[in-house]
């Protein structure tokens, strides 16, 4: 059986310059060793706030590491060069507005300016991608939210069988009809 | 005064091949026959998961049926052959995005899975279409929530006035101004 | 420091065609007056529900007026000639989804029609555009909803700084990482 690769995309112009350490990526790592039992890898990328390199990447990740599980941080907000939506959309076939309506719910309990995230998920081929905030505590919140629905849906996307620690996340698959 | 009549449309490929019952369509005519007391005629399609078949069975029941209300069973995931979605934007002139929201938030008291699903409405010409997911029990769910809403936006789109039960559904219509 | 100009757009064949007293685009000035504690000019435009005419007046009070805030009324609901979100997706170049799930979500505690609006926000050049309701009371429901996010979002896009009153709306500016 291969291997469960999770492809792990940071848009950053600091980040990638390095003027700073990319905190919002390992987050994302620690949250996916806790939740998940089934072995996985990592595929991290670290790219500035570009569309056509955000596009490039996903579809990288997707098409040649074939990651079941896209996540993005960063790049959701209404600045300028906040373009991390715009490029996941670009390369998706099917778009699933379910996971930014609930992100930004659960955030709008933290803070107001949750509505400002343009936060959104989506199917490009067997990937999942879904974008999430570049804030370390808000990726939490938000993983904790939507992940119950994640290994489903890469199941009906015809992916791997992802096992979860039911004491850390409670995953939910539908009995079949 | 012509008949009031519903289009209840049900995507699936094994209902379409017969392979089994299409539970769900008779489920919206029951829940229909419980709300309305005006009298109304369903007229009712079942089509594999092809979105040009769709479209085209969309456009049929709106523009030669003239049908006040599309109602739509499955196709609504984020599998391949899931293609309601695409079909119900392609056929519409204005989409309603609140329906599809709040049928998510209130499948969410059910099942964390909910956001997977696309379900959305529109207008096409003098037809509101609306997405309802496949299993029964979540179509009643998902009708309880927004048809309290759905005669009112049918005055606004000029068709006919519906009468409904209100000791089954509370059904609201503003005063005009 | 040149002033803080805030753009008001009617939508309404009747307000514009003096039929009767566009009550909404006084009560955006009125609530403003109460938000804001700098001093801010209005730039009032009442236009009939024509796309065309929504989408010169939105170019015009971004590019040339250069309001960082720019609210419609009316427009938003499902009949033929509500066209404001179409013309507001139209001249933007990010969409804000945000504003308009939690604007429905509001207006849902007070009526179930609220499904039917179809409000959105979104970003031209360094305007925020916001859809409101046409109704009066639904206009302050709405604003006092999402005015908390709105300074701070124009902090994002480079605009004036908005000093509000904090006994009236509180709004929220994260903290500079």
């Amino acid at each position: 059986m291969p291997a469960i690769k999770i492809g792990i995309l940071t848009s950053s112009d600091r980040a990638a310059a390095q003027v700073y350490e990319d905190i919002s990526g390992k987050e994302i790592i620690r949250t996916m060793n806790e939740f998940l039992v089934s072995e996985w890898i990592p595929v991290y990328r670290v790219v500035p706030d570009e569309q056509d390199l955000l596009e490039k990447t996903l579809i990288e990740l997707s098409d040649t590491e074939n990651c079941c599980l896209i996540v993005t941080t960063g790049g959701t907000g209404p600045a300028l060069r906040d373009v991390t939506p715009e490029a996941t959309e670009a390369v998706c076939e099917k778009m699933l507005p379910g996971f930014g309506e609930l992100m930004r719910q659960v955030s709008l309990q933290y803070v107001p300016t949750a509505i400002l995230s343009r936060q959104t998920a989506g199917i490009r081929k067997k990937s999942l991608i879904i974008n999430l905030p570049g804030k370390p505590s808000a990726i939490r919140q938000c993983l904790d939210a939507v992940f119950p629905a994640v290994p489903y849906c890469i199941d009906l996307i015809e992916g791997p069988y992802l096992k979860c620690n039911e004491e850390v996340v409670k995953v939910f698959r539908p009995k079949k009809k």
